[in-house]
């Protein structure tokens, strides 16, 4: 990914809030390489995968056409509970930029708390092992 | 409504896409005027004002900070499609920072176009006289 | 303030990055009722408040136009770092939507941290007290 | 491309101004297929490409995680003004998402207008041609 001219701000780096949305695309990034889409994962099984956390520290700053990359883990898997963690780093994974996580309950489209469909829990799982 | 720093790029002005925000924030706020809300009319209707179209023209840039205001309105009113038009100004109404319009199809929940819900059309039309 | 179209994500609440936009809503406010303005300083002095970090725990959604209030205070004030805490709240104050926190340094226009500016932690300072 | 789950409403569909947006990373990509990038342009002449008017026409709804592609093209290019042409396509070009332009002035650090520098608008014009 780039920094967008649209995420910067005008001290001229890329606005704090942007690193949560590239949190975002590193998670649905996540869920493909573990065989499934989030967005069918929502679609299907009516679950959401909700945030009830996020933090984030900022080492160096990001600059307009920058280059990185979202690396992705997961920290904690629960039936209804989870943690990713985040690096965001230079393509050659010299720069840490920041690093953060995000800690999340499942819920229904009601958005109430629900244990996590099984199909995709267990590929979650599968690729922390 | 004041400029965020988060709308703000390296340039040190208001980046280009957040008017197209800010007159959506104008829609609702005409909306609220002619004695609704567009969320109420969007839940108990099932039906969107899609945007087909958006149009803006950049006369002064706008800085952080710097206060505006939004006036919205119906440049033509038909039952499947509307226009509105807007301008964004200085407090004062003395610069005209951006002017634009917008037009919309009514759809439903399933995106295909329908007649607009008489009630609202109404209150639309009303205020448009 | 109030939750924009814009803000919301396909859930149908408002999405996880843009309560890090209204804390910074929030500080600029702040700011104000200090009796300064973030940009004046900014431009005064060339120091900048860079976000070191950021933290947000997601209590209640918040839904398209619903209303809130974003309550701002200091945690920590030194020459060349401070903290600020943020409650995101229901206008009446009945409903906790989120509560926050961010860390900063102060930097110049290189980028290097240094000293806040005398005059504008003075005025931080009182209004803390 | 991919569309981000940010960049959805409550609608379940891309929001009308993320499109502005893509379109502004058409065209970074655009210079950088010309030889040059628009960063390295910016801070080697202190010369800035403004949005002068933009305008975009939504043909079929991008819904969270499709993939798109932009195409980008110079519709006109002037020592002091261009224009830009844009379509929104699936990622095998056989769906038209959207199309837009944006219309610019070159300026000077101060905003006002000035002269394109020659040598990064003879390696557009080449493009071009």
């Amino acid at each position: 990914m780039r920094v967008r001219y649209a995420e910067t701000d005008q001290m001229g780096v890329a606005y704090y809030s942007n690193y949560l949305v590239w949190f975002e695309v590193g998670r649905t990034e996540y869920c493909r390489s573990c065989g499934f889409t989030y967005a069918e994962m929502e679609r299907e099984t009516e679950s959401f995968i909700v945030v009830a956390e996020a933090r984030c520290r900022y080492r160096t700053p990001l600059r307009y056409d920058m280059g990185f990359v979202v690396r992705t883990r997961i920290l904690e898997l629960r039936r209804r509970t989870m943690k990713f963690g985040y690096e965001i780093l230079s393509e050659d994974g010299g720069t840490v930029y920041a690093v953060g996580e995000t800690r999340h309950v499942v819920t229904g489209a009601d958005g109430r708390p629900k244990s996590g469909p099984e199909k995709y829990l267990r590929l979650l799982q599968k690729s922390n092992e």
